[in-house]
C-alpha cells in the first residue's frame, strides 16, 4: 500500500478550484494541490457527445488521508458526482514526503 | 487489479486530439476524455535532442476496456509509435466509478 | 513492479524546467519529457496559504533508472526540496516502451 497518493479531480471555474484547494489545506487533507488550466473535457452526456472546459486539480496527500479527502471533496465539489479519482505514489524524494507528513500532522 | 484505469496519450495537433477522443468514446471505449494543450515535449530521436509542442490527453476508463483502447489507439493515432501509458486509479468517488460503469455498459 | 514509471516534479520557471529535461535525457535518465505550462501551486509554508505559478513535468523512464535519476533531480532542481513523486506505468504500448529501452540502452 502506498503512503502517499495523487488524487485528480476536475471543475468548472478557476474559482471553484481555489475554492477546493485552499479548503482541503485548511483542512490538512492535502499538502499541495496544482490547478491546470484550460483543458478540453470530452464525454457522453445522456447519450450525446458534450464538450467543456474544465480546470484539472492534483491533490497530494497521505494515504491515511485519502478517504476522508474524497468525502470532503464530494461535500464542497459543485458538481453532483465529481470526478474523484486515487493514484499510488510509489517511490520519490523522501525529504518532500517528510514535508507532507509535517504539514499534515 | 484496478478497475478502473487511467491512459495517457500526446499528440501533436488540437484536432487529432479531438478525433481520438470522439473515436474512443463513440466506441465505448473511454469514458471521459481530457485534453491538455500546448504541453512541451523533450526526447531523444536519431541520437538529437528533440523538441516538440504537443496535446497531452488523459483518457479514463474501465481496465476491462483497456486493450481494445490501446489498440483502437494505434490503429486512429497518426504517430507510428504513440506514447501509450496506462496507470490504475486504486480509488476514487464510487459514484463516478458508476458513472463510467454506465456509460461503457 | 512495474518496468515503467512517470516521474512527476514541478519547478518555477520554463528555462529551469528546460535545463531539467535536457540533463536527464543527456544522461539517458529519461526518454521523453512534457512540460506542462503556468500552474498555480497552492500549499502551506511556515503555517501560511502559499500560492505559486509553476511548471509541471511528466518524465518517462525505466523503473531501473528512476532512483539515480531521483538523484540526479535532487542534485540539479533549483528547490531544496523539490517534489518528486513516482508513478507505476501498469500498461501501454509495447512498441513505445521498446523505444524507450533504445533510447536509456
Amino acid at each position: 500500500m502506498a503512503n502517499y497518493q495523487l488524487v485528480l479531480t476536475t471543475c468548472a471555474h478557476k474559482e471553484d478550484a481555489h475554492i477546493i484547494a485552499k479548503t482541503l489545506l485548511e483542512k490538512k487533507l492535502a499538502a499541495c494541490v496544482n490547478v491546470l488550466p484550460h483543458i478540453e473535457s470530452f464525454y457522453m452526456w445522456q447519450g450525446k457527445m458534450a464538450r467543456d472546459t474544465e480546470i484539472k486539480l492534483f491533490i497530494k496527500t497521505q494515504a491515511a488521508k485519502t478517504h476522508v479527502l474524497i468525502d470532503t471533496l464530494k461535500q464542497i465539489h459543485p458538481y453532483d458526482v465529481p470526478e474523484i479519482q486515487v493514484i499510488n505514489i510509489t517511490d520519490g524524494n523522501e525529504e518532500y514526503f517528510s514535508w507532507i507528513d509535517e504539514v499534515l500532522a
